[in-house]
């Protein structure tokens, strides 16, 4: 029930039985005020998606606003697989990595880190991320944090960060254009190439990597490079819960680790997404993984909604909304512990009533 | 699975995933030989229910006795619920506090904390407890206790103990007589009125608030209230497990912290009963739990035995036991690792037969 996209399988089967600390990095990009660039959220309203996800995800209850976040055609939030194993395999441990959000989550007991940043520009006028702060304070954090299990799950909300993603792999020089997915079935893809183009334009004259990626990156991306490369420094096993943007994470700790003249110890780093991502044939995850200069197992989680009669689940089978919240890794979580796709889906069905 | 008496949800959430010591207070008070006034074990043999309830929860049998204690009509002691959790989804620790039993439990290996206590008096005649000496074991025990989990569940089984506690709010001056359950469905408020009332007769000259509480309340309530500010030292988390006699160890606890002119953090705490004590008609906990000077998380376990087919079982749907035995924080602690409410129905129907 977990598939390997790149590597083998033994870095997942290591992890069976053991407990998981889920650690989610949230933030917010003014990218999202382009009309049409994302779905992932409520019109209008999609600077509160990673706050309503966490919400969710922690206390089973939407606090900053009266419903749970869905596409306009109804695709309700990925943060539903999360939170579906967290009540039939819970975490032990699930803390908040605060990287700029618009409203901060109404959650009490739960641990949230606050590292002052602001949400980040849109990358069709900049930016305008102070990188190499927000890089170090990610390494910074990487080094110090104990991780209270056997490993870290890093999962990510950040609306339109495909986008974004996409743009600092281009800015990176990785011949990655049409490698990234979307959260949209049918592709914007006009109104993301314009923008990427717009926010590769504003560079064109920049040469320093961290330079280049303050102005088309978000911040998401640039804090988890830096915590993977402070991880690496005390051997903690991550597991990037996520797609295409957790792939860019690694483009980036790749160009990073190359411009330092350094050398990633990979062997704690995984990363694992949804099966919807895997497959899709609009964006090529395992090609992205290959451009990396270090070894990498990568994972998806082998589930669907075949087994479920929801027309509003029905739809990530059709290529609608596909990974977010670290939907994939937290169904490999679940399956690592027992659970089954069936159990799943009815905790899901459950929650939609 | 988990609903609000009062505060909210997240410090049970916070919990979700994690493993706690699961600690009873077990102690006998002579107030169960006035006849009529308990129906929590059986008849004549009422001082035996501590020994043989913790006998059961730990080790699945009972050995002062050759059947579990049961009510006269047939219902079984709530530590079923208890055992069937802890069968499913152990603790990882049962330690015992000793608070003056009749009969110690015949028990290997489990941790056994001796305060050598004698029982309580009845409290028509005067309780008869040295209350200052109690609640100072309770303070020393509480700041020195290292737990070895996440939390403690704090439990207790005291016979006859919702009259000792109805005394108790009495005596402290909260305005609370009708607030407090039963073990009976069809209360004999005559008898346990009539004992209430005899009770405060003799401390009506009574100044001091220990003096007045060691001739109404049980060991249990006094040395409780000194854990709990005991562990306040510490951030030790703990969940109350229990119905309205934890409530009265929170009003007495919210007494002494105001005669000690002191202030209590009381965000370490909580409470966890059932849903047939949450939604009992006869008491008022919310009641009681709003008299508190702090605030208070206070939560049920929304499980019945609506799904079960055992006629015994079913008496606890028709307002019979209610409680005990930590069994309202015990289906809370599977709720919060992922057991469903048919899993602990059908383990309970098993230990039946």
């Amino acid at each position: 029930m977990i598939k390997n996209i790149i590597g083998n399988i033994d870095f997942a089967e290591s992890l069976r039985g053991k407990k998981a600390t889920f650690l989610i990095a949230l933030s917010t990009t003014r990218t999202i005020q382009i009309d049409g660039i994302t779905q992932a959220g409520i019109p209008g309203l999609i600077h509160l998606t990673p706050t309503l996800d966490i919400e969710f995800v922690c206390s089973g209850e939407i606090r900053c606003l009266d419903n749970i976040a869905q596409t306009p055609k109804g695709v309700p939030t990925p943060a539903l697989m999360t939170r579906a194993v967290h009540i039939l395999n819970p975490y032990s441990n699930i803390e908040i990595l605060d990287l700029g959000m618009d409203t901060k989550p109404k959650l009490e007991y739960f641990e949230c880190y606050d590292f002052e940043m602001k949400p980040s520009g849109s990358i069709d006028n900049g930016a305008d991320i102070e990188a190499m702060d927000i890089f170090q304070k990610g390494v910074e954090f990487g080094k110090n944090y104990k991780c209270k299990d056997d490993y870290i799950i890093l999962a990510e909300s950040v609306p339109a960060g495909t986008t974004t993603a996409t743009a600092t792999g281009q800015a990176l020089g990785y011949d990655c254009k049409d490698k990234f997915s979307s959260s949209f079935k049918n592709v914007p893809n006009d109104i993301k190439e314009i923008t990427i183009a717009k926010a590769l334009e504003n560079i064109k004259d920049k040469k320093d990597l961290f330079e280049r990626v303050g102005q088309v990156a978000d911040n998401m991306l640039i804090f988890n490079a830096g915590f993977i490369l402070g991880c690496s420094y005390n051997q903690t096993k991550i597991v990037l819960a996520g797609g295409t943007q957790m792939a860019a994470v690694l483009l980036l700790v790749n160009s990073i680790v190359n411009y330092m003249g350094g050398k990633l110890d990979s062997k704690n780093l995984a990363l694992c997404t949804t099966k919807w991502v895997a497959e899709d044939k609009n964006s090529d995850i395992k090609g992205l993984l290959e451009m990396l200069d270090f070894n990498i197992n990568a994972y998806y989680a082998d589930f669907d909604f075949s087994l479920s009669t929801h027309p509003a689940l029905k739809l990530y089978d059709q290529g609608e909304a596909k990974e977010g919240v670290g939907a994939g890794a937290s169904l490999m979580y679940g399956f690592l512990n027992g659970l089954s796709k069936d159990k799943i889906i009815k905790q899901m069905e459950e929650f939609l009533g």
